[in-house]
């Protein structure tokens, strides 16, 4: 049955957004909350997720690390320590940290300034991004600064993965072809491409293509044929995801029986047996100051990719992560992948929904995966020897062109000029100058037009709409108005963007009207007043008080009264505040410097 | 009589704020609008004005070179040219355009970090400024991009203002106590003037402290002695205000009647007699390279500080400036000054409002002081080889500490906590590390707290004021509310920076709430929706949808309503779009899972 209810003590009031943790010590260490209740049957959940992802796993890592430049042992390095790190700081059930396709970009671009693909001073480069990302994201983290990454919109993030999945997959082309070519963004890499492709390698060439067309096809066609043959639907979702297993071996197998190694088709070749040597990473001066902005913004890109993840995965099962302390376990776990010699880390989309799907409970599921991983590291490693690279390109490449979103330039660009003008920018400041030039330039247009519009906020001339206590627009409604009042709504806070534009906008409308005695200033939807806004008030009055003109405030918010009640704007104030606009309009109808009319005249035009 | 009018024709709608001009020409070259009307009255007045500002600013001009570290004649060079640059762009009837404090310490700074004090190489980069600054003046004028100086909050601008009057006072405490002592910020200043304090040259500080006392007396007490010998206060004031005049003159005489030259005391000395030489000035690409940030800062401060100025003389005559073509106006000052040797300029408050006073009808005053310092730059300069530069650095002294606002502080963090860091933060940095760093960081601080505001919105749960049709916050009135209906007010523009935050306002809010089965957006105060607002509400549509509960808008804006209707969100809401929020209560009070109830107790429990 419905039923009343009045002010409640909960905390609904307001405008936190942080979930109450029950002590301070689990607050930090979320790992304390779901271990209290861990039994045997989560332990079956998450043991079975683990295997799944763990095969996942073994390939992308070595792809992904690739795609960074590195060693492919790096990637399975990247996937051991940062998961049990994850696993104890992090607040999402079922995020699956590892190396990802944009990150492993930007590690690329951020490493190939300072040293060669292949030297060590490259993979030192790599190392010291993970270090400097998880300082930052723990420092981040701790001092609540989550909400920077706010400042990446939507239509920038989106156009940021699209142009990094078209870098990435163009990126890839030169092994699937078999020939050399660099570059960190489309010019250098089609030119690269275009003057080696005399030198292309035909066996590399039709494994590569092969490999992308089975993938491709295993996306869409395998789950129906497994059905057919009689699977559950969510197994076979589970077993197509295993695709890039099944060409991995395919691929093997087609090198040592046709012996394609001597035709030359690259292959992995041998990686270093054992498990991630444990290490400081090397503080070198130099390197920091010229890898912090790249890391930075490895941080801040990882730490957007990999919340959206949590958060969509979360709300699924009603849970809840902190993004705060979101930001504390990434940097744990690239401050782990840096002790073990390995590269940026973040929350991956794929392997999380995999993950998620395959009934991961608690993120003790992402340490069983680090276990699988190590083993694999152990005992797997020389079976990857004859794999050929063309496979691994052609798993990045078919996972990455899913990221490429190309209906959200026409959307954008119906909804919103603005939005649009970001996310193109950003894709072609990406596309032509490589990721951290795009990621820097959308931020800064989307800030810019952010501003802009801040700069220039809603305003309107109202008037009272006949017989009603209502105000609307003059330019949308039949409404009345009085030469001698002018009555200005204004639909935003008073902060100092628009300070200058408020004085700019009341000083015009008033010399317009040479008949005015009165301006009201409805403040309804002025939430904030700073010292710019107040001061710019003060301007205003002052102003129309040497043209004999008052200023009058309607419908101020409380809080934003209270804080005007500090001040001496009140008493200066030429003019009076009115409870309501109503009120305010009625009263002042009167003062218009003529003689006073008779009060049923006034009902007579609906004026009171 | 008080008259209905209705929806009027003109262009009071929207938020524009510029003025519309008969001829695109006149916009550009607003001289041709008050040209038109020139006549012997005005010429009269203007005239008048441009002796006294001419009389004030000779002195002025020397003092501020001087502390921009260069040749007293260069103050004089852009005290010519400049004034007749800006008569013809500029649109203020008022302003006097010239060397100001401000801009002469920032001069000091950015040219000292290129090359030492005296040498050419010096010159050059002031004049190499002055040209930056012109062109970078003209561009943002053309791309109308004048809100950008909105980045400075009134407290960030007053903080640096008072630290710059701080720095610039003692910087000249050296002339004072006639020592060398070297820095641009207050640790090295004071450090080297206590290191240097045992070589004072006690004529050099008598003249000084006589001259500084002699200013501070003058400014308040010579006005009411003169009016006391019967001179009129308009008069009186403008007397006193060629006190400096009188002080340069005693100086002078000081140094010739008692010989202090051979005493130690450092004057001007020979200053090359005539007008400014014209040169196109040298375009050296590592010295641009160089100082285009401090001369971005320079044109923005000094823009900040001449169109507050501009605005409040033209309001006290209704009249009114165009910022963008303000920015046009001082961009030819600073180009002219460029050509003509000198260094970067703006309108000054001191001088704009002595011309103000003196009567000065339009910028033709600036021109013919422009011809009045012209002359006495041919004849006047072998006077002024006596002079000593105590005197000079008294009346800078005089001048700048009426800037320091010691009050400000005070007001702000009673005020605003928010404002109060920004102030202080910039007072702080700009006195220990210098001007550039010191308006990077307030500009940097303001909006770093400005978005973490709009990352935090303000929104509340509503409920039904009994009786009525209105809704207000549960936690300040006593208010219906129904256990199955979640009204939220978004007091807000759903954008990008506050998207994720209202994800997870209205997803905790909803988790909280077991019973519920309708959530109500309550959009009165929501001008916008960009694309990662729509984001957000797509996202929680579909988790709502997922959790059996609707979604519904209400009051949703005629505009916002347009834009959501280009899109799929309004097919895909699993609730309805309310007119009104009390529509929205009413109809979805009776869906609450239960059989109903009959009208009638509806009515007793104030439900409808």
């Amino acid at each position: 049955m419905p039923d009343e209810q009045q002010t409640s003590p909960s905390p609904e009031n307001g405008a936190t957004g942080t979930t109450r943790q029950p002590f301070a010590l689990a607050r930090h260490l979320p790992c304390l909350e779901w271990g209290r209740s861990y039994n045997r049957s989560i332990l079956t959940s998450d043991l079975m997720a683990a295997v799944i992802v763990t095969i996942m796993l073994i390939p992308q890592s070595l792809a992904y690390a690739l795609l960074a430049g590195l060693p492919p042992v790096v990637g399975l390095y990247a996937s051991i320590l940062p998961l049990v790190a994850y696993a104890i700081f992090g607040t999402s059930r079922t995020l699956a940290v590892g190396p990802v396709a944009v990150v492993s970009l930007m590690t690329a671009s951020a490493a190939g300034s300072v040293a060669a693909q292949g030297t060590p001073e490259y993979l030192e480069a790599a190392i010291t991004l993970a270090a400097l990302s998880g300082v930052m994201l723990a420092i981040l983290g701790f001092l609540r600064l989550g909400f920077l990454a706010n400042l990446l919109s939507h239509p920038v993030i989106s156009g940021f993965i699209t142009a990094s999945g078209l870098l990435i997959a163009t990126s890839q082309l030169k092994h699937i072809f078999g020939v050399k070519a660099q570059g960190d963004n489309w010019p250098d890499m089609l030119g690269g491409l275009a003057s080696a492709i005399g030198g292309t390698n035909l066996a590399t060439l039709i494994i590569g293509v092969a490999t992308a067309a089975f993938l491709f096809w295993v996306r869409k066609g395998a789950k129906p044929l497994l059905m057919r043959f009689g699977m559950g639907p969510r197994s076979a979702d589970l077993v197509a995801k295993a695709g890039p297993v099944l060409a991995v071996a395919a691929g093997i197998a087609a090198v040592l029986l046709l012996n394609l190694a001597e035709s030359g088709v690259k292959i992995v070749g041998a990686i270093p047996q054992g498990l991630p040597p444990l290490a400081l990473p090397a503080v070198d001066p130099d390197l920091l100051s010229k890898l912090w902005v790249p890391a930075l913004l490895i941080s801040i890109i990882g730490f957007v990719e990999s919340v959206s993840v949590a958060q969509t995965l979360a709300a699924k099962r009603r849970q809840r992560i902190t993004p705060d302390q979101e930001l504390v376990g990434l940097g744990a776990a690239n401050l782990a992948s840096a002790f073990s010699g390995g590269y940026p880390v973040t929350g991956g989309f794929a392997r999380s929904v995999v993950n998620f799907d395959a009934g991961a409970e608690t993120p003790a599921a992402g340490a069983y995966t680090a276990v699988g991983i190590g083993l694999a590291s152990l005992f797997l490693t020389p079976l990857l020897y004859s794999l050929p690279i063309a496979t691994l390109a052609a798993t990045i490449i078919v996972a990455v062109l899913s990221l490429v979103d190309l209906k959200m330039p026409g959307q954008l660009w119906r909804y919103s000029k603005a939005d649009f003008s970001a996310h193109l920018a950003t894709i072609l400041v990406t596309l032509i100058a490589g990721v951290e030039i795009g990621v820097i330039s959308g931020v800064g247009v989307g800030l810019l037009l952010y501003l802009w519009r801040a700069s220039r906020p809603h305003a309107a001339i109202v008037g009272r709409v006949p017989e009603t206590e209502h105000f609307r627009n003059v330019d949308r409604h039949k409404v009345l108005t009085l030469p001698h009042i002018l009555s200005i709504r204004i639909d935003e806070s008073l902060t100092y963007l628009n300070a200058r534009w408020l004085e700019e906008y009341v000083l015009e409308r008033v010399a317009e009207r040479p008949e005015l005695r009165h301006a009201i200033l409805m403040c309804s939807a002025v939430n904030e007043i700073d010292a710019s806004g107040l001061e710019s008030l003060e301007a205003i009055n002052h102003r129309l008080g040497d043209g004999k003109i008052a200023l009058h405030l309607s419908e101020v918010k409380g809080p934003v009264m209270d804080r005007l009640k500090r001040t001496h704007f009140l008493e200066e104030l030429n003019g009076r505040v009115f409870l309501s606009q109503d009120r305010a309009f009625s009263e002042l109808a009167n003062d218009d410097g003529q003689p006073p009319e008779p009060i049923d005249q006034w009902h007579a035009r609906g004026l009171i």
